[in-house]
């Protein structure tokens, strides 16, 4: 796949399509954070999402670019997080049959939700690739269209709405954070930015223990891991797509890695003086605030929250071990 | 005081005027929420306001409308809470200086937030009246102009900003329910409601350990509490404004009135069912829910989630509970 099949021309476009389905959100000067790292740190709220996770902008792309006949024959997509709770919402929305592939040990409260939005879940395997070779299987069979979670140019293109709304709100900005798990979110937002501000710095972060992208970079080729288990289990892909690692290698001007010590640390950080729950995820890109040089005095930087969907067990664990 | 001193056009004057300060929040459709209570239940979300409460909206226009003479005296204000933490906010954007008295047993957390947004900090006395006195003095001595948290005409044309924006995004809107403090909220959303919808239900909502609106309206004349202590501190206010009691008496349909319990787990409820950490207040507003009979098929119930800031120990508490 070549990067050029996203651009600044098809982030605008999906902005349009998109707008009635996703909140425009906002793009908050954090004083604590800002008194705390001598930047001026804005927090990009995709928390606040009604699927409380970016990743509606992805597939909403995704789904109202299909023409009638494709939407005709349906959504598959693999995954029991928020990339199957967004699709599943905006195929609601949208009036299309969805079917989303989760593992046969997947949270029931996670299952629940996507149900109710009116999919049908099928349970398959405990491996993503598992998963992954389920979906093909059944967008083979029924002529469904695979809503890929990071791969896919229209993907891309969702998640780069981020980078527009960004740079409209705060044309000045220095630098961007982004946390990478498949590598989508940073590829569209750096697509979107370096279009508008060839210097704006974009950074991105992975955990310690899922850092597929930054070897790949080092490696200067997609490297594969075979164990990533991380608390911000957005971010755990085992390698970056094609597509993504091509963008990213282009666009991306740092990778810093955070320990998961760092990011449970930043998940009660972010409450305590932000007051705003985010998930493990959206908090490795607070962790990597510490690990950042300033490049000037009053720098802007930005942060993308990516989302808020923490589970009850780790928010209230986070909680009691700081009281 | 007459109820004549908010109107419809005094709302959409504050809209205009505060519109560079505030977020416009959304109206979250929460399926969970809707299936549970065989209404369709939307949250307008004045958590995710840059205080994580409704009150910058009131504080915001009460400040903007300020003569550059009277912005000079600057401003003062009684409250270690939402209210103090929203007024020096909007004091630190719009370049105006800020005196908060807080309760000599202010949580130090609080004060802290208060003055990093450059506000002067008086500590004086124990309860809410030594405090309005100190600042009712601070008044008389420099000229400031007192922000009443919710007795003033402007403030509550501000909080009535939430009655357009869901009018606006959700015409056929049947009834909405606000939690009641001291009434700003519930005076300023039911003018804007009932004045583009007078068949719109207004239902409000108190603690029973805090019912001083309830008393109020069924004694017709202001009641004044000798206690009122409910985990849901932003509606413990003892007496209703005389303002704020007459336009709730004209307004107001019905009020429901909610147990500490049930306030409790309601916090949980909208931390399992929607992802969403809400306040005491706000979560009694959810607990209504329950204890509101339909009027019809598909009714269209607006709930006005008035802030974010809950205490972390609360949070913890709750969490733990119920885990």
């Amino acid at each position: 796949m070549s990067e050029d099949q996203v651009s600044l021309r098809s982030i605008k476009d999906a902005r349009e399509r998109i707008a009635s389905v996703i909140y425009r959100t906002p793009l908050y000067l954090s004083p604590r954070l800002t008194n705390r790292t001598h930047t001026n740190v804005f927090l990009k709220l995709e928390s606040y999402q009604p699927t409380r996770v970016f990743k509606i902008r992805g597939a909403a792309n995704k789904i109202l670019k299909l023409a009638p006949a494709e939407r005709e024959h349906g959504l598959v997509a693999a995954s029991s997080g928020n990339h199957g709770l967004s699709v599943s919402y905006v195929a609601k929305l949208v009036g299309v049959p969805a079917t989303i592939v989760v593992p046969t040990n997947a949270v029931e409260e996670k299952v629940g939700i996507i149900e109710e939005y009116g999919a049908r879940v099928v349970k398959h395997g405990l491996y993503h690739d598992e998963r992954m070779s389920k979906a093909l299987e059944i967008q083979k069979a029924t002529g469904a269209t695979l809503v890929h979670p990071f791969d896919d140019p229209d993907v891309i293109a969702g998640q780069g709405t981020i980078g527009l709304e960004i740079c409209d709100d705060l044309p000045n900005v220095d630098t961007v954070v982004v946390p990478i798990g498949g590598g989508g979110l940073i590829s569209g937002v750096s697509t979107a930015i370096k279009s508008l501000s060839p210097s704006v710095r974009i950074i991105g972060v992975e955990p310690e223990k899922a850092s597929s992208m930054y070897q790949s970079m080092k490696e200067e080729k997609i490297v594969r891991l075979t164990d990533t288990t991380s608390i911000a289990d957005g971010l755990a892909a085992r390698e970056p797509g094609s597509l993504t690692f091509a963008i990213s290698k282009r666009n991306v001007d740092e990778i810093v890695l955070v320990t998961e010590e760092e990011i449970e640390k930043a998940v009660f950080d972010v409450i305590k003086e932000c007051h705003i729950v985010v998930e493990p995820s959206a908090a490795a890109a607070i962790a990597a605030l510490a690990k950042i040089k300033p490049r000037k005095v009053n720098e802007n930087v930005a942060v993308v929250i990516s989302g808020g969907n923490i589970s009850r067990k780790i928010l209230a664990n986070v909680l009691s071990k700081n009281a």
